[in-house]
């Protein structure tokens, strides 16, 4: 049956919607059987699709990078141990990994598509891991990125020492566990898209992060929004997405 | 003690950073004893204080908004009963109120002050209030909005029937209750910031929306932020400060 | 652009899959602005388009009804009110109120769709009004229903002594609020799938219907799923699919 | 048996430690029946027994008031309606109602018993029930006390306005909903103790207070304890403990 | 098919155990259609069947106790309001309301069926509606019971006042809300069982009692067991189990 | 006693039921101490008692593992680790492990008995032990399965590309973590029941699975029923119940 | 000051009761600084003092157990791991160690100090390290005990076989894990107090035991208490006053 | 731009308030990038800044601790494992650490500024480690401690032990975990301020701690505060400044 009849099928009524549908699904699909690579994801959302490896074996990562690779695609490894590491780089010569960030990457070419910078803002030491993420991710979607890190609220001078650099930033991620507050105060200072990241840092009533994923979702500062606890990768998605804009 | 002084006596150590700054803050604020309206807040972020009337008492919203518009601030109260509408107009002649966002508004001007639209969609008819907060405060902001309502994916063909709409649109607004699949099925297929607001329609496990609401967080689809549960007034808020961008 | 012009433009790349696929969405919709009825639900699940009232106001649901009514779609509105149903009553002069499921419903004809009957057994008096919403589903949905109430495991011979009621039914829906057990006991002594609603029926560490839900998602006889609190259309709804098989 | 006898038999082992120790309970309690009034409480620790009038009937809060009354002891009543007033008002005549702090209070003399005064420091208008219920206290309890309201982190210049009432206060009542970030802007820059009490004002994932309790239970600024959501009355029982050190 | 019949199928294998059983189940059921009364769980279980009126309409309720009072049972029901007593008055003459527990009651005679009297231990005045609720269950079942109210730890002094009382129970309930803290003093104090019953009592972070009930659950004194929050009937039943044992 | 003594005793009132019944209950247990095995589940419910191996020791999976075998019943152990397959494999020489669904399964004959197949959807790659373990239970209960994996809605073409698949199955399972998305759309589009499973694949406000679980408890698709957080065993229960209709 | 000065000065009003209380306490402690032993807890409770192993160190537990045994005292440790079993043996010769219940007992003397025996029933094999150590403890105190193990509902027949064991019993213990709903079966079947200990055996929505907890606290059988989720030592302690009254 | 330049373009409007700050703020600031120190916090706030191991590794605790010593700032690393306090050892060489506590603490000179001392009070052996924690800390911030262990109210008598270290005490902290009933039972005795430590110690319904946080916060006693779960050094904190006040 070709598209033609397809259609006509589903004119006429012979054929259901999703039925003519799956005759048009092939493309953008790499199909390994254990995973479905939907190597249109760029193409159909500005952003490509990323390899979130916990959950995963090594093995079912090593594949996927290898086939990505070979396909010409570049890869973005999120939540990666050093094992898996190792198992990559055997495929993808070329590949880097941040051992803070969890990250491993491997970019062809690099570019700065964006109309501004990101700027990514951490409220202590402890939430690096989180920021860094983001920073890895924002840049291998060609952002330029700059870091304001340890200027929690509980030394509120230490954020105005860098106010510059986040006036100036296109859209912000404001990385903090805890309470969280930082989320607020910077979105009560600025007229740019605030995009805050609760972590998991903290311990006690902070329950791996729900208190600062409460604080931020109800920030008294308007203009904020908020992603998953420690999701720093979801966090520079958007932000790349706002600076393309 | 002139500004000068505070400025020697910092330098010398005499007096503290925050205590300096206490002679500089007087600037922006209406003092009503009981609130202090921030009039600098759309200078410093794009968004003018607004007033969240629940909480409050009918007299409280009746000065605050009788002050503003004596300030000739423009005014938009949120979570408004009919009755504070009433108390309002009593000051504010051309406040006008929509009953299904319960919102007060009162604009000297309209204008449109967005590079694009920002488009609203919305799961269920049920879903509708929290819809039209967004659609009243992104209006309010200056901002063109097309709406998009009861889509939701139990029959997904009525979201593609107006998808021209939401692919079109510089930055979308995803309303919805029960599990709130709506955001991952959209930000799926656009390349466009999707903010989602999960709402509290629904039963039983919904847990007046904490079920959207994890649902939102999780998305698969990752260029997807969310604000609180039937924060339309939020959404808009940061919708605004994209679509301005 | 005719339906040929799409296709080719979609096979050329010019057109992505989505924005195809919006020419063709329009079938199966009757759009109200604030709603757009799934008129090919049924043709496509099985299960028609209800009318969860809900968050809708009463005006909302009036227009809806009417509007199934004169296109000769049959109505079925869950969670309505009395003042509701007189609304309705005023459009579609047919419609039947069971004030205890609260329930609308309207049908053109009774029949039996299914290949056996389903059972709907509730542990106490007190969860009747989900039980009766499960009962007048599955009864719109053309099933044959029989009905085993109060027979709770505080007194389980209750439960015996309509076995055979249960034992023969095609599937099983078991309301129980509390701690739900009659689901667990009823699973563990039939060779038939149960449907279980856990309902808001108790007090205290009940949680509104958490308590039920827990138990019955813990269940220790393995042939049981489970739908959301006080869900019995929902129940019912996978009922009447199962005994349509 | 007197009380030498009791003794005597405590220490010869005849008689248990609380069977001794109920021969000498009998003093500082005024038995009701229904309710026994600890009138030894504020010599023992400070703070005199308060009525918490929720869940208690009219006309239990009256007949314990009056007996207070009768008794020559102050009277100080939270959470009371409009309606217990009254009937207090009927049998205490000096009683006053602050009907945003829903309390009833009657004392018969002035006094400042404190070392320095108490600020109370509230976030927004809807936060002002709470902070009056701790301010009608710390005044009930003899304490100077001066207020700082509606100066949440949306706008933090609005703070530093006030900065002189909150950094000469001996110890400092934050009251905030929403994310409760203000405890720790305030903690992080002031030497005093710093009481939080997180209100349940706010919406959808605030979860009635949830959201600014954990949040200050997490606060990163180091000072900072917290006591329970609402619970301006606590707050100024500790802050008044604290100022009279 | 007769009982001997059954028996000889089931020996056979021809019978399966439940089906047999379901031919022995008749007796000890009073078939109301929408209620099944257990007439024979006082005979089993040494408690009698008691009518839960919370989530039965008026009339069911009515219905159930007439039913009851014509077969020559005593009736008992809890959580009813002035509305259902009333109702179940016109057809129960000597049916007896406790206001403020709640319960309605009827019995032929009163009796003492227990081997010593059982205590009720309450922490607060707003505590007394679950207190009662448990004094009319335990008397209802035929007990002994005295009563120690407005006891709280806040005022340890007032326990002791009434110790002799508490010590020579043979079982002992306390029922307290907020904290909870009751049931761990008495329960280190006493070498009787005692049965805690959390109260929904208190605010914010109490959650509708379950502070009280974690904290009672996690009782550092060993002899303590838990109900229900506000479940006094349910403390009752078990008291007066262990005082007949 | 005979079985005729003990009805008898029955039928005269000296014997209470229970206690009749528990001369009848000897048959269908394998009695092993620290276990009974079911032997007559299978028969009654249609599905026979499996091992389910977290919280038991090595040595007693084991001992019941050679016991079944003994006695000629097919194993199928789930949660099983690699170690405890070695301890089965040593009584139980033709048992087999599947190390990505943690199950160990022994069969004498392979049969299709269903009257259709069952389709096993899952999201993502990292879902696939959860799908796994549905896999080899419906097969063990002898029946036939197609599996498609990797088709969250992310990409959702991919689920399109599958789609005759899902369609001609006679109940399908659907496989989800996250915010579990797929359950609805799929039940969005299909005629047959649909039993989702949520798993904890996630992190962060995921909360090990509660999210997903949440999201299928209120999936706005009507023929959706939900099973335990990774229990992708209960649901090849009830889909084997229902293909085997 | 001797205790005739102390009573003085308290009947004087120069002494508060708890300082005049502070010098009679010494009697009923053996002080080890980081431990104080109440050696008065069985004269006082009924039960003595048994120590929790659980974050205390190995070092803690060998000296506290050193400490009783040189005091005679007879020695419980429960949550104790092979370890401190080791480390306690080498200073108590003759303690032993049961490890599927971890505990560690040493008695001088074995005694039957109940009026009848304790029954301890578990639902399923895996929840037998709970109920062994309910148990332990209850042999402990000086109670006989019966087991019935491995009867859960999804087999109800099971329950039935060893019926005489539970009917016969003076109290019973009910250990379960998943839903729990062995509780409220065993609840409604018998005439004894039922006390119900959840396990946190099972996985997903059982979130560590809240499940069966839940279902416990909301038995709709009325002779149920509950102890704290895997307490099968709190069962044990309040079965045993139960049994000796 | 000098600072009087600043000031001018503030007053003239052409600076931000914020803006104008970012110049003021590089004081008190030791910028390591990863890490900014605030070197200003115990001047501001009269606590220092302190390094929170947990989330940090070793060599970031390492290098910050590294430049405190050679700052001549005192050094409180809390939450360090032995391994961090091996590396912080290397580079100061004073340091000391405290197994139990989990802390490192070098200090040049050991001073009192308090008024009196602080009370640490803990209810079990196994709450120690949190004990601890505030015990180290209070040292380091310069108060003369004293502690009263293992006084849980099961054995009250325990508690009056040692109560003249308790009253005489200028402030309290009480440490508990299980139901915390130790911080109602100290507060409704003193006239001190009591800070509540929840500890994580428990199982089961404990809830890492939520028990005994929710007991504390619900407090019947009125002058009790409560820090985070497992806090000992936030109470040490609170406790530190009252105790200078």
């Amino acid at each position: 049956m070709d598209h033609r009849d397809i259609l006509e099928k589903y004119k006429s009524g012979e054929l259901e919607l999703v039925d003519a549908l799956s005759h048009f699904a092939k493309k953008g699909i790499e199909d390994m059987g254990f995973a479905n690579i939907d190597t249109d994801r760029f193409h159909r959302t500005g952003l490509p699709e990323v390899i979130y490896s916990s959950g995963k074996t090594t093995e079912q990562v090593r594949l996927i990078a290898e086939r990505m690779y070979l396909k010409g695609i570049d890869i973005l490894a999120t939540r990666a141990t050093e094992e898996v590491f190792e198992a990559v780089k055997s495929v993808v010569p070329g590949a880097i990994y941040n051992a803070l960030a969890r990250t491993i990457s491997y970019k062809r070419q690099e570019r700065d598509d964006g109309k501004g910078y990101i700027a990514v803002v951490s409220a202590g030491t402890s939430d690096l891991p989180v920021a860094e993420e983001a920073v890895e991710t924002a840049r291998f979607l060609n952002n330029r990125v700059e870091t304001v890190y340890d200027v929690g609220v509980a030394g509120i001078h230490r954020l105005f020492n860098k106010w510059e650099i986040i006036r100036n930033a296109r859209v912000i991620i404001v990385v903090a566990g805890m309470e969280g507050a930082l989320a607020s105060v910077v979105g009560g200072l600025v007229d740019k898209p605030v995009i805050g990241v609760p972590t998991s840092i903290g311990y006690g009533a902070n329950f791996q992060g729900l208190s600062a994923l409460l604080s931020m979702l109800n920030s008294c500062a308007s203009g904020v929004s908020v992603v998953n606890i420690d999701n720093g990768f979801g966090a520079a998605c958007q932000a790349s997405l706002i600076n393309k804009l």
